[in-house]
């Protein structure tokens, strides 16, 4: 099942995407993708309920807004350099256990939103990654049952100002949480229409110049190993969304580097997730 | 006006203490010290009602658990090596500005439930830091006007794992985290009553051994600078909590280094905001 959010900023309402094709505005179910909604086994509610009231369900437009795919989340947890090839172009040698970050849920936006270059950056930097939904309350999780935690996957850009990030004292977060530096969707796929999230095509093109193109079977880390790792570090509750990492290709690796400037497109996408678009404005 | 919440974890009622002593349940205002309520005035709007109210409110029973004065926030932003004994305690320069990471709000706790040591820890060390709560949405902040986006002050124990933080792959979140890392409380005590916040007294204790014992005036960087600082790099919420760094004395910085183990009990406080007490226990 594909769900996805749909409305002016900070009033999408819920909706599905049929295999057939159609759309539904889902409203009437009750509830927004939340961690309530998560915690309560949403998704599969959502589709027993659909079974009697597909048919009253509204249609969704063609033309909206999408918002990201799910309510404000307790955390956004990243993983950093969980690609050798990445790793390399950024000169770090590859880690030998998952590195962890945050990004400030602020920073979350839709799919298609504009991503607005910070006051005084000059190194605003893309990242395509997979984000993991995560789907119920997750403390210490064996690796065996982790993708038991899993509600479902989705196209995330892990936005990064590299000045912020690595120029300024030392700890990544600060690079990271910016407004509109966390796009996620269009749709949040639930992990049943996922049969291997560790073998995925994802890609990341500037103005039509593929720069970012691989796949997640090049993760350093896969990801029920990420699920089981970060929770033996903090709880993860339902909605929580993990980031986790980016395969080379960003504009700090090329040579020489290369950043965003107001006018530019962005668009990335993740095999069987959805693609996304992002033009970047300048502050104001 | 002291702000304070009580009763079980998940399930706490909002209160007041009233500058005579009364201690004051405030359901019936409606709404919790969250997000809503600092966003619409709500320590105000609060003071207000009790002009009539008061009197009718149920008193607030003398032994009663204490849960974190502020519901769970948007995000916990942290500051890094505030002072400069602290700095060089931990083999560190002091920095040249402010150093940001984030702490998991799922490590939210009461002032004095127990301290749980993670699985796995040996290094479970303590921080007494003057919490900064936002009153109103910062993005951007001019330093002048930076009190305007305060509402209160509380004390918080920004509980570290120091192998996590410092051995586990370079960047600190992953320390920081844990369930119960974060006692917040007993009291939000709004601006008003707290007419300098760069000049409190704050102290912390394990096992009546006095080890911590400072005055915020020892930060390198004092609470307007912070939430102007940190309104570049993101946007806060209201209801935000700014944990801005501890001074010397922490358990990293002893020698030969002390880290908690359980039955260890940990108490600390700041001049005007209350004190905590945690008991260390072991994770089960």
């Amino acid at each position: 099942m594909k769900l996805f959010r749909f409305g002016p900023d900070g009033h999408e309402h819920p909706a599905v995407e049929l295999p057939d094709g159609r759309r539904l505005n889902v409203t009437h179910f009750g509830g927004d993708y939340d961690e309530t909604f998560f915690a309560t086994d949403g998704p599969a509610r959502l589709a027993h309920w659909l079974e009697s009231h597909a048919d009253q369900c509204p249609n969704v437009p063609d033309e909206v807004r999408y918002g990201p795919c799910v309510k404000r989340p307790s955390k956004i947890v990243c993983v950093g350099l969980n690609y050798a090839k990445h790793a390399a172009e950024t000169g770090a040698t590859p880690p030998t256990e998952p590195i962890l970050f945050f990004k400030s849920t602020t920073s979350l936006c839709g799919p298609n939103d504009d991503v607005v270059i910070p006051k005084h950056s000059v190194k605003t930097d893309w990242e395509v990654e997979l984000a993991v939904v995560i789907g119920k309350r997750a403390s210490y999780v064996e690796l065996d049952d982790a993708l038991d935690y899993v509600a479902g996957y989705a196209v995330i850009n892990d936005y990064s100002e590299r000045a912020f990030q690595l120029e300024r004292g030392g700890q990544w977060d600060k690079g990271k949480g910016c407004d509109t530096f966390a796009p996620l969707g269009p749709y949040l796929v639930t992990k049943d229409d996922v049969p291997n999230p560790n073998s995925l095509n994802l890609w990341l093109s500037l103005n039509n110049e593929r720069l970012q193109d691989s796949n997640t079977d090049d993760m350093i880390f896969d990801v029920p190993t990420l699920v089981s790792y970060i929770s033996q570090f903090m709880t993860l509750l339902p909605g929580d969304v993990i980031s986790t990492g980016t395969p080379s290709g960003v504009g700090l690796g090329l040579k020489p580097p290369r950043y965003l400037v107001p006018g530019d497109v962005v668009t990335l996408g993740i095999e069987g997730l959805g693609h996304q678009q992002q033009t970047a404005v300048a502050y104001n």
